[in-house]
């Protein structure tokens, strides 16, 4: 029956031999590769004037203009880790991800912390991208925001099947929502601009500027907390160096250029947001029932089809970003248990010839994450850019030695790009940390390193087994010596049956019974050796009616009798047809199997009696 | 470690022979059977008032002095069940539970209908004194009221470690709290009195009479409500009749004059909390914040020290009558388990000589019900009555048909008595199920029935059980031919050693591996004939990469392969040290085994390995 349900849900199973490879060009590639990221545009600005807004009711009045050059800044940082990244695709070809590229060249620990990093980078961009798709259709229909955190897991359960049932990466059903997601937002600020220069005396006048600005140590904080902010519109940037495998060759030009590309239109979209953002006044709500794109879809194009597409796209990107997580955790996880630094059932390949593990370790935690943080963005985004900015920087790191190492022509300027790369994301992290430490970032901090130190205690224990399972000093024991006991309860055909397959597996075969019922023993004896006249019965007081306590004393007992000796112990088990009916018997052989787990040289046996009816 | 804990909290076990045995005289055994009874005056007047406060708010108007009659009638009834029940006293001098009678008298179905009321009974004993202990206190601290279903749960739990520590049923421990509690129920009845004709002036007055009553059927409905309400003060009275073997000679008459002056004392609280009430025109608050008896004991005594005496002995009495069915919930389980109606581990004494997985039954189903709904007396008591008045009855009708089969002086007027109870609570059964129908107790009425087709159910597995088990029409079969059959994976220690174990147990020993991993299958023969040369290894191809499936497809082959064949499946298992290192590795023979075990002619084994590190 469970093999049924999972077959409808997600489809028989696949052959090994059906594992497809596709490659793709600058086009097709791009709405794969950059869902990630180009779908930050949908939060970022939000989330740069949130920390604004929290600055001003804290009596901090920064001009609602200063979010302008903030915006251009982290359009320049953008900037900057794209060509750091270009560097990657060059070196490698085969995919460059944070933890490869860090344990290639800068050893085991910064590949662990890299490693734990993404992992937790995967399961918040999950979270947060589900999180903000929800929003966009709560921004359109606010009678559903009370139900978020239901709709927000519903929406990972339909991706995690999606992927269960093995959605490859293609480019048919990404390219249409990823376009259209582009091609809204600038239609969005293109009619914005459109409307703002047109409309004359009926246009927005922007927010006058306040009081002259006094610079102190608070101001300061708060405009690095609205930059840190601002800075998850870079989230997803190491996709395309992931990829480059999926390129068409030359693959890592069209890589460059496909990341280059991607850059360009999160950098422009992300400034002209936040450019007609101030334009028209608009402002965040603290409670995140509507979001500001919806806001400013609502003023330019009011209520109608126009609006409705924009927070549709705008919720199918989110989702596309999500799945990129769900096709990137699993790959990661499996790469690093295959370098045995993380539980082996995550490289194991499911029915579907996808690592199913993988994939649902990391629906059930962002779930959970979506519970505890009330499906609400803002509350994630300040636990998201620790681990994204840690990898980013561990990775630009691990190139500067990468170069320094190559013997390769022009290695020094490319050490150089990188190293500013390293030094630029480095101070981010340095700033995201530090501004956000209070707000859950540190949850982060010590989340990580907690992590990799898990992961390298899993790979001692996997080291420290193949030691002790390995065959070098290995001895071919003597004959074994077996004795078989087998507790018995009220003589019947299950009691005998395991007395016969005792009698199969040994020469010395003891019954061991537990008198509870303070029966009397000759009586007990006499019937038992009517039935099993060849076999010896032990009869067990037990002046607590503990039926457990003896019986383990008593094969403790045998097992002491000789050297070179195994205890089978062959317990006679009756298996009901009805599940119910396994209710109504006493879980004594269950307890006594746990129960003599975990002693030496006793090997325990169920002989089990099929019941009829 | 788990030993330990379980020790700390309800003691070492204790041996069989400590049973003890303890006969009481007339007071001293009061206390202990009556607590439950008694404790009603502590909710029955409230409950009845509420009924009418009901109507009220529905536009039925009745006079508040209407409250006195029907006080008086329930009186009256409490008399007669008293002595219908004396009859049962004699008749059944080792105690005379309303199933034992039923089962007696009127044959199994209305026996097991008796005995799934009483259970259910139990329950919500448990249930509502805990309820109305919780509100004595959150009476006098108004400010824990919010925590109430917090506050029941705790009860109900230490209640549970009390009694799975065994405590006797010690009249030292009863008797001070339940004399102290009638002794302050009377003491605030006679100082209310007191206070009222001699305040003069500052008494206060009783409501007026309102305008005259036009009697109609919703009125009637309204009156029936009430008493049905009011009738919550008879339960716990039959727990005198299942209670006699705890009297000294002559155990019949002393138990009687204890009935007796139970009742009398239930009566004239009950009666007397009425009239002061009315007196005094303290009505019931809906939200049940605080109790009419603290009410009361505010308005007579002030919020001072003799105030909080009567809230303490108002808990004390309801925590000793839950008290009371966690002694005689186990006991009935036990004896209809006895009876093979219920599982029989229900039957089995624990390590404290008491039954403890009735206990735990009991205050699991308590919690449960306080949670659900609320830890509100108020919701309770509609489920309440039905299961007290359907035993009350079915016992009665089962003393008739005793009296009329009994051979003894005076049993025509013996039958008679006990036709006049069984017609009287018969009827009371009637008013209580229908007029509380839509409040809750359908949900009874339809339980009792299904518990008792349940138990019969039972009762009918353990038969086919034994018959199909018997030894009547055994044949000793043929000697076994074994072939052992070893599931084996990468080689090692754990594979070598399984191989060592089926190799004693069996002279066909196959060994047995899942290609998943797509190797060279020479290269697996090569390596595994160099460890295990006179041991042949099976290669099963698997190309959806499952090892479960063609593992087992290939058992049931091998099974085919002979008649009079047991397949033994030997296991190779490694037990981690530490208990986080059982999810680094792949549950395979988990999974193995669970498969297996529904399959006929197949005996699993594990072989384990216990690591050492």
């Amino acid at each position: 029956m469970f093999r049924r349900a999972k077959q409808l849900l997600i489809g028989s199973p696949l052959e090994t031999a059906a594992l497809p490879e596709q490659r793709l060009g600058k086009l097709g590639a791009l709405p794969i590769l950059a869902s990630d990221n180009l779908s930050s545009a949908a939060y970022a600005t939000e989330e740069m004037l949130l920390a604004l807004a929290a600055g001003a009711a804290a009596g901090l009045l920064l001009p609602p203009f200063y979010a302008i050059p903030l915006a251009l800044a982290i359009g320049l940082l953008t900037l900057i880790v794209a060509i750091s990244y270009g560097q990657t695709l060059h070196a490698y070809p085969t995919g460059g991800g944070a933890y490869t590229v860090a344990k290639e060249n800068l050893g085991v620990w910064p590949a662990l912390i890299a490693g734990s990093a993404l992992l937790i980078d995967y399961v918040l961009t999950v979270a947060v991208s589900v999180a903000a798709g929800i929003a966009a259709i709560t921004s359109a229909f606010p009678e559903l925001y009370e139900n978020r955190v239901g709709l927000a897991v519903l929406a990972v359960v339909l991706i995690l099947l999606a992927n269960l049932r093995g959605v490859r990466e293609n480019a048919a059903v990404f390219a249409p929502p990823v376009y259209f997601f582009v091609f809204s937002v600038y239609l969005l600020i293109g009619g914005a601009l459109y409307s703002y220069f047109t409309e004359g005396a009926a246009a927005p006048t922007p927010p006058t500027t306040a009081p002259p600005l006094t610079w102190n140590l608070a101001l300061v904080f708060l405009v690095l907390r609205a930059f840190a902010s601002g800075c998850t519109a870079i989230t997803g940037i190491e996709a395309v160096a992931n990829g480059v495998r999926i390129f068409r060759p030359p693959s890592s030009r069209n890589a460059a250029i496909t990341l280059y590309l991607m850059a360009t239109f999160l950098g422009t979209m992300f400034v002209g947001i936040t450019v007609v953002c101030y334009l028209y006044g608009i402002q965040p709500i603290p409670d995140g029932s509507e979001t500001m794109l919806s806001q400013l879809g609502r003023r330019v194009f009011g209520t109608g089809p126009v609006y409705y597409a924009i927070q549709a796209a705008t919720m199918a990107i989110l989702v596309l970003a999500a799945n990129t997580s769900f096709a990137d955790f699993p790959r990661l996880a499996s790469v690093m248990a295959k370098d045995r630094f993380l539980p082996r059932q995550l490289a194991t390949i499911g029915d579907r010839l996808v690592f199913s593990n993988g994939i649902v370790l990391l629906a059930a935690a962002a779930c959970a994450l979506l519970a505890l943080y009330d499906a609400q963005t803002h509350n994630l985004l300040p636990l998201y850019l620790v681990g994204v900015f840690t990898a980013i920087t561990l990775s630009q790191a691990g190139m500067v030695v990468h170069w320094r190492r190559a013997e390769e022509r022009g290695k020094g300027w490319r050490a150089a790009v990188n190293a500013v790369g390293a030094v630029v994301t480095g101070l981010v992290l340095l700033v995201v940390a530090s501004v956000k430490f209070t707000h859950g970032a540190f949850i982060i901090v010590a989340a990580i390193p907690l992590l990799a130190l898990a992961c390298r205690r899993v790979r001692q224990h996997y080291f420290t087994e193949k030691r002790e399972l390995s065959l070098a000093d290995y001895e071919k024991p003597k004959e074994l010596r077996h004795t078989a006991v087998v507790p018995v309860g009220r003589m019947n055909k299950i009691v005998l049956s395991a007395i016969e397959y005792a009698r199969s597996i040994s020469k010395d075969v003891i019954a061991v019974q537990v008198n509870v019922e303070d029966e009397d023993p000759d009586q007990m004896l006499e019937l038992w050796h009517a039935w099993a006249p060849d076999i010896p019965l032990i009869i067990l007081e037990s002046p607590y009616r503990s039926i457990q306590g003896p019986l383990l004393r008593f094969i403790d007992e045998v097992e002491g009798w000789r050297d070179n000796d195994v205890v089978t112990v062959v317990i006679p088990e009756s298996v009901p047809k009805v599940w119910w009916h396994q209710l109504l018997h006493n879980q004594t052989s269950l307890f006594l199997k746990g129960a003599l787990l975990f002693k030496p040289n006793i090997i325990v046996t169920s002989v089990p009696h099929h019941m009829q009816k």
